[in-house]
């Protein structure tokens, strides 16, 4: 029956619109986050992914009866075209021509567009809803996700088991932090935060958890009352009794479809609720209000304490980092051994990085897709090795591996760009100004108060003076045994960041990357610490203290573009990465080491 | 009669809340702004020193029947004991104990809080209003201000004559100007904007005028049309017949009372109208709604194009800043040979400076009040001279003058610290942190995009490394015969201002100030300028050009601190002054000039 052939089976897209005929609705909007609005989603929330086919980390689609469009940035206008059947999405640029825009260009009057209201953020839901009333349409929230109801083969949600993050890691007893939390809460007059973002619950209880990749959190909603008891949402199948026992009777235990009642007891009783309009979904927000609740919006009251990490942290996130820092030096020699005969693949060396940290102690896993780019494939920023794109590390060309684990007592991320074999000139010039920049940056003393994004310049200096830049931020925060990618706190040229504060742990990572030849970045982890206060002082100063541990490429550093202070810091730099990671690794690697972290 | 003496006369304090009482107000609220939220207010606005006594430059009173307070920022917390009766007025700080926070704590159920909405911005009076909510108090819009109707003896609106700004000196027609800023309104299905800043009509119009000390600006306002049609809202005994010749039949005149009911003509006619938030008074963007105009919140249209210079603003500048220089020689000069003897005080020096500006071409006044401080009163950040205040400048100390002028071509603004006789080498070595914060900044060279907030970290850092700083901004805008301090852009650790584009004048103004011991500050005016670009540039860069030629002072410089780079920026910098001012000077000017502008 060859003419059925000629019929396509009906997909999520035919399926999706049947779905919105019978509802009534004109159009639905599909965003990739999940309630949670984290960076990764678990299966079971990939509606965004399973509809398009795109599995970028951000983007949204709108879809109307006789058109549909998906809306990525910069980072994936190439990847979903590979990924996407562009004649049945359109691709638009997510920031250049973002979704609100365009739905009030396409909607006319009368039209009703649905969207599920666990998924956006109440900033995310203003935006379309102005844009329909630009054109006389009418936004309406769905109470159930049309799309759930037609994606018939949805994974369930996961179920990883919930374990504890101990105190001797944690340096805080969760009893502590409760309490901390709310008495600050009583001091605003609130009588409760809800809490929407997985890792500050996490953070809050000392548990861990694996229901998203890379990052080692429990997917959960929460209520942190102002008496330092929490209401607590998470599938019950998830812990065990060990962690009902760590939680205490101050944690009540409740299903996540409890969540959406106990929000409607706060507004019965009318209380006076913080609510992060960042995080926050807005259903939690329309719930709380038509409950009768007094809504309070400001910052997670997680985020800050979080960020700035305890000296019991701290000192884990050192000895993760020495631990990280001899498994990249193990790799490194092995690459400096075999990559220049052109044995060595992008794939290949990213699956021996992967080993290397796996002999390390407390390791659980990456901290996010390693990133193994070498000569032209390092120019792209998110690249991430395939079958397809893989390449050999090639003599005459640069490597770029930017990679991170996650320990139980410390997450890394740090980036390396390696010489393969000789390298000419002009290359080695780009990277000694983004190494300037890197040091500028870690040498940086400054006072109180100042934000990472006063001090982004410092990275782009040296490149700004040659016309040079590179397109990324410079530093992002850094969880303690969490997210990669942290907030509040960031180093970028988007000013609104607060303040870096002592015990934040930051990246510095600029870059420079020269399209369809190669990329270069140097990053380190760094926390801030009060600096030692120089003679005559009048303010305390604040400084970074550099957590990875890990050699950067001499062969690829020009010392006549270096000022003496940066070749003090570098060799200096050396000098402690011999010290601290040689007594770590033998043989080969230790002699690599020791010519590695020789003095320029 | 000694008994009357007892009894104070009912001062303005009194008379005012008797009105209050007459209208059943509870408290009222009175502003040093007037309804143009400019810098300088004539003295018919000057209601905030009528009724208190304060004279500083920003500032807020909020008076009930049984207490008062004023607000007064950092700059003003001595001086506000000096000039006002605390007994009456409580004295409290502007940004830490803000009048919406008082207002919260004192107002009661019940209580009716006055203001005047034309002297207050949407944002000032959402904060008021939403402080007495807080306390179940009502915030009441005053159609009359009642402060004005107890000041009998009030003055009468300033009437200086408008004059032309000429196209040799604007560089473009006014109907030019007029008609690209109605295409953009268009271009944005704009059908008018509002404009109630004079600067902006100033600069639209090519008028000037002297309503306002300091600035040469006539007081009105205006209505643009996307037709290029003004209405413009001036007093007429202001304009001569070859001003009102100049402004032509686009521009429609009227008197300022008639300005409400154009803005009412406006919402009748269903008009899409841009108000700038920033500084559109309460009252206009009430009326505006009120008669059912269709609200564009946005920027004020000129202000962005008054920012950015044309050529023939430039030159101007250029040239103004030649003139300045001379004087500012002639001035050094004659210090140098008076001060260290001991003959010169702070009020003798500024009006010698003066005498020297006045005796240049196109010389219309001071841009500003001198800032004249001598030892300690070189501390003081907004220092002005009194009789009461008035230091010698003494042997060993360092003198801080910080003045300019307005000339028909051009507005300047320059700081110079300048030893008298030798001083001791932690002086030398402070002013030569902050001439590296200058030079650091001077010699930037940036991506198009770049905002001054992202650059002042530059001017900080060699401070910063000692634990020093100053808690003022790095720079601000200055207009082309206008305001001395004009927007957008700025320089500044608060990092929400545009970014920087060609054309822009801007201050670069480091300082390090030493309590109860000296001050030192080193300011230049410089314009953004496309700068050249570097071999093997991607992108284009922006860099300054320093407009203000006038040397630093070799003896306060160590030598030994400076770069390489640094020095040969200096003495660049000084063999241009010598080139372009020696040719000004004369005798002993000439002689200390060569002095002055040798190699480090």
């Amino acid at each position: 029956m060859p003419d059925t052939d000629a019929i396509p089976a009906p997909g999520p897209l035919d399926a999706l619109r049947a779905e919105l005929r019978r509802r009534a609705l004109s159009g639905f909007v599909v965003p990739r986050s999940d309630e949670h609005q984290g960076e990764y989603v678990p299966p079971s929330a990939q509606r965004l992914a399973w509809l398009t086919g795109f599995t970028g980390s951000a983007g949204m689609a709108v879809v109307l009866q006789d058109r549909a469009a998906i809306f990525v940035d910069g980072r994936y206008t190439l990847q979903v075209r590979a990924e996407v059947d562009c004649g049945r999405f359109a691709p638009l640029h997510l920031v250049d021509q973002p979704p609100a825009g365009w739905v009030a260009e396409v909607l006319t009057r009368g039209d009703r567009l649905g969207f599920d209201p666990w998924l956006h953020t109440s900033d995310q839901v203003e935006a379309l809803r102005a844009a329909c009333e630009r054109c006389g349409a009418e936004l309406v929230a769905c109470p159930d996700n049309p799309l759930d109801a037609v994606w018939t083969d949805r994974p369930p949600p996961p179920l990883a088991p919930v374990t504890l993050h101990a105190e001797f890691l944690a340096g805080r007893s969760a009893a502590d932090k409760r309490a901390e939390l709310a008495a600050a809460l009583a001091a605003d007059r609130l009588d409760a935060a809800v809490l929407t973002a997985p890792d500050s619950i996490a953070w809050l209880l000392n548990i861990r958890g694996g229901d998203v990749a890379y990052t080692p959190l429990p997917l959960s909603f929460a209520i942190l009352h102002a008496d330092a008891g929490v209401e607590l949402f998470l599938d019950a199948r998830k812990l065990s009794p060990a962690v009902i026992d760590h939680l205490g009777p101050s944690v009540r235990l409740a299903e996540p479809p409890a969540f959406g009642a106990a929000l409607e007891r706060l507004g019965e009783q009318g209380k006076r609720v913080r609510v992060d309009g960042a995080t926050a979904p807005s259903q939690v927000v329309e719930r709380l209000k038509a409950a009768g609740a007094r809504l309070d919006r400001g910052s997670d009251p997680c985020v800050l304490p979080k960020a700035c990490k305890n000296p019991v942290e701290l000192a884990g996130s050192r000895a993760a980092h020495r631990r990280d820092g001899a498994a990249m030096v193990r790799f490194l020699a092995w690459l400096a051994e075999e990559a220049p005969g052109g044995g060595v693949d992008e794939l290949t060396a990213a699956a021996r990085l992967e080993d290397f940290r796996r002999q390390g102690e407390h390791f659980r896993g990456l901290s996010f897709p390693t990133i193994s780019g070498a000569g032209p494939n390092g120019a792209i920023v998110h690249y991430r090795a395939s079958a397809a794109t893989n390449r050999m590390l090639a003599a005459g060309q640069i490597y770029l591996v930017d990679s991170g684990a996650q320990y139980r007592d410390g997450t890394t991320d740090i980036t390396r760009t390696v010489a393969i074999g000789p390298v000419d000139a002009a290359i080695r010039r780009h990277v000694t100004l983004v190494l300037k920049g890197h040091m500028a940056l870690a040498m940086a003393i400054f006072p109180a108060g100042t934000t990472g994004g006063q001090l982004d310049v410092l990275a782009r200096r040296a490149l700004w003076a040659e016309g040079l830049d590179y397109d990324h931020g410079t530093g992002h925060g850094v969880g303690s045994y969490l997210s990669v990618h942290e907030g509040p706190h960031r180093i970028s040229k988007l000013g609104n960041s607060p303040p870096l504060r002592a015990g934040m742990i930051v990246s510095i990572e600029p870059g420079y990357y020269k399209a369809d030849a190669y990329g270069i970045r140097i990053e380190n982890l760094v926390c801030v610490i009060e600096a030692p206060a120089p003679a005559g002082a009048e303010r305390p100063v604040l400084g970074f203290e550099t957590l990875t541990l890990v050699p950067m490429d001499r062969s690829l550093i020009d010392p006549a573009l270096l000022s003496d202070t940066e070749r003090a810091w570098l060799d200096a730099y050396h000098v402690r990465v011999r010290t601290e990671i040689g007594p770590l690794v033998e043989g080969a690697a230790r002699q690599w080491l020791e010519q590695a972290t020789r003095p320029l």
